[in-house]
């Protein structure tokens, strides 16, 4: 029943006029130590940022269990004969780092990872219907070396990616597949990080290779990464890219509007493109019809902030990957109240809801206020100040003081004075 | 309440005679779906190798929360300049694997990462002493240019391994951490993952850096990729390659008996050279006295096979991150034996120490005596097999056959037929 002391926690701010980007994310990243940089569009994850990718990693761990997808990792090098095998090498142009190993063999560090799945389902053998469809994913280190590596953890060129693949026998089971994935993407950006008010799903089209189904999950965002159009009357959306020129929606003539945006998630249908290639053959014979699927981990996280956000003095996170989720603060000196409040921190820490999820704001350096200050700051959702009164009133039931942030507002707001019962009422929901 | 079923498991066993290394882990975890190889000294991890990584990188995490340390992660590529301020570029040699971006700056894909993380604590500020020392770790893929990548994943050119920092104001707190991670890296090895009598701690010479201490864990291991100097009488215990020749202890002039070994941690003294060279300063305005720790997790996971692995029939691994923990066998027809075990399936899977650890056997085109010898192969270490017989005597109280595997023996063992009682007797304390 672990408990994070903020007197301990590993906090390395920087000051906001050092912060040149006018990008919110990145800005709230760097002053909130969840990021430091260590090269051109290259970052840090410090262990505040860290809870963070932890837990969304988590979550998507768990999502994609429960859809009968299963774990793997491939190695980031590669062998460039293999995506020479693809046709992506030169498509990939300056984008893909490359590298010689010592024997002059040329590598490159992979962005993506279709051409290793396919090869780990070639030779799979006689695979039994049970079995099916394959669904494999890693949740890796990817590499692009970005023209313009800009704002933050939004287009780095290292990053955090889910990549998940899939292979069944033919298209109808495929698209079922599809949907069941489509479905789970749907439940992770709109119930469980509760940004249904701001994701948008978009058809893509998937350019040269022709007519396979595509999706995109965008989240809105300043930075113009990509953009969408949008229609009011009839909810149609496009890629504002492939459709350039564009002011009328194709299905009710009425104009359209241009929402900015950033890409947080894919999915794709691929058909027998790798199949052939790397002869992945299903138990009919005929090469698996591949579906992959996207997830921009570390990118999921900026651009949620940048949704959320509203002032650079107070990150939003999505409840669910917040940091922490309570926040106590003591006063400097042994006071009743502070007594009161630790008293029953161990049972808090026992509710199965905050086991790890406490920080407990012990810096007597700094003033109540302050830290009161700080917790907003970082969009800790519920803090509990106890008193620094001396005098605590025999004849009445001992309470502490409540305050609450939520996602869309800059203020930390104080919701008044909970008695010990009210507080495990509470915090046994959360 | 998660369990898994083998039919649906991704299996890619490799044919006993297609693996032509010598190495017993290689060979078994080839064998049994754990790694595929996608180049020269590159492996996938497949999703039953997966379960293995992650139990074990699981636990690390937890041990090292619990001495206080705090979990990050550096970027895998870094500018080749900070390698060159702390003179470690030329010094890597062509172990390293070196790359240049779009604008031909130089960098490398790091093996370790001391530079990058004694420049987070760069700048830090006036540290609290509360704070101190500060543990910084992460867990990441690793690279190095192997000359000889071998082995699996003894010796692969990219790997998982856990890196942990400390910066301590002087050498004397530096040893009480020092001390700390020492006694956690005996308590993994000894109590966690159950080696006690196999490891081998062994204080190893730092070199041409001078006198810092250094001491590096071992096992056993025939692959001759590092070899110790043991002495039956006095217990002392040194490094091969740093006493050539000698064959006396020199503590009691006994004679010496050479153990092969592989090193699987490691721990280090390293004073202020890089907290020098990257003005990492402590608040008593010196620099701070560094030590760095390193446990190789993916090695770890091929040095217990081979320890513990008596034949390539049957793989053996620490309990504590086996890839499952029980295997229940049902047969084709449904038979009142097959019934009862299915009836009590979901109390197994709500006792804490067995939820996502059952892989329910349901892959009813194999026979029940081949998927306990499968069972067997991989080592999972308590195996209950329904009955396939139509017939059960009403008078008698149902039991199920239990089998059992354990390190160092290569057979799996009928322990007899438990009833409901006795299986959930032993299953609540597994």
């Amino acid at each position: 029943m672990s408990i994070t002391h903020a007197s301990r926690l590993y906090l390395r701010p920087v000051a906001a006029s050092t912060v040149k980007s006018k990008c919110l994310s990145l800005q709230l990243m760097l002053r909130n130590s969840l990021i430091a940089p260590t090269g051109k569009g290259l970052y840090a994850i410090l262990p505040l940022g860290q809870r963070v990718v932890d837990k969304l990693v988590k979550i998507v761990d768990t999502e994609l269990a429960a859809i009968g997808a299963q774990k793997a990792e491939v190695p980031a090098l590669a062998t460039a004969d293999i995506w020479q095998r693809s046709e992506r090498l030169s498509a990939m142009g300056q984008e893909m780092f490359r590298l010689k190993d010592r024997h002059d063999v040329e590598y490159c560090l992979q962005p993506t990872a279709e051409e290793h799945f396919t090869t780990l389902v070639n030779g799979l053998g006689n695979v039994k219907p049970a079995a099916l469809p394959i669904m494999l994913y890693q949740t890796s280190q990817k590499f692009r070396d970005e023209m313009s590596p800009r704002f933050g953890l939004l287009r780095s060129r290292q990053f955090l990616m889910n990549d998940l693949y899939t292979f069944d026998v033919d298209q109808p089971s495929a698209q079922i597949t599809y949907d069941r994935v489509d479905a789970m993407y749907r439940r992770l950006f709109e119930d469980i990080l509760d940004l249904r008010q701001h994701v948008l799903r978009v058809s893509a089209s998937s350019g040269a290779m022709g007519g396979d189904v595509s999706h995109e999950f965008h989240l809105p965002n300043a930075s113009a990464e990509d953009a969408l159009l949008e229609c009011g009357h009839c909810d149609s959306r496009f890629k504002k890219d492939e459709h350039p020129g564009t002011s009328e929606c194709p299905s009710c003539q009425k104009a359209l509007k241009t929402i900015e945006t950033v890409e947080v998630g894919h999915t794709f249908q691929l058909g027998d493109r790798y199949s052939k290639i790397f002869e992945a053959t299903s138990p009919s014979n005929t090469p698996y019809f591949m579906c992959c699927f996207g997830l921009g981990i570390t990118r999921i996280i900026a651009a949620s902030i940048d949704v959320l956000s509203t002032a650079s003095t107070a990150m939003r996170l999505p409840k669910a990957i917040a940091p922490f989720k309570l926040a106590i603060i003591l006063p400097k000196t042994d006071t009743p109240n502070a007594q009161f409040v630790k008293s029953f921190i161990p049972q808090l820490t026992h509710l199965p809801n905050l086991n790890g999820e406490i920080l407990l704001d012990d810096r007597f350096d700094k003033s109540i206020g302050r830290r009161i200050n700080e917790a907003n700051q970082l969009g800790i959702e519920h803090v509990l100040v106890a008193s620094s009164h001396k005098y605590v009133d025999p004849t009445e039931v001992q309470r502490v003081e409540y305050f609450k942030t939520s996602a869309g507002s800059a203020s930390i707001d104080k919701v008044g004075a909970l008695t010990h019962g009210e507080i495990f009422d509470i915090f046994s929901k959360v």
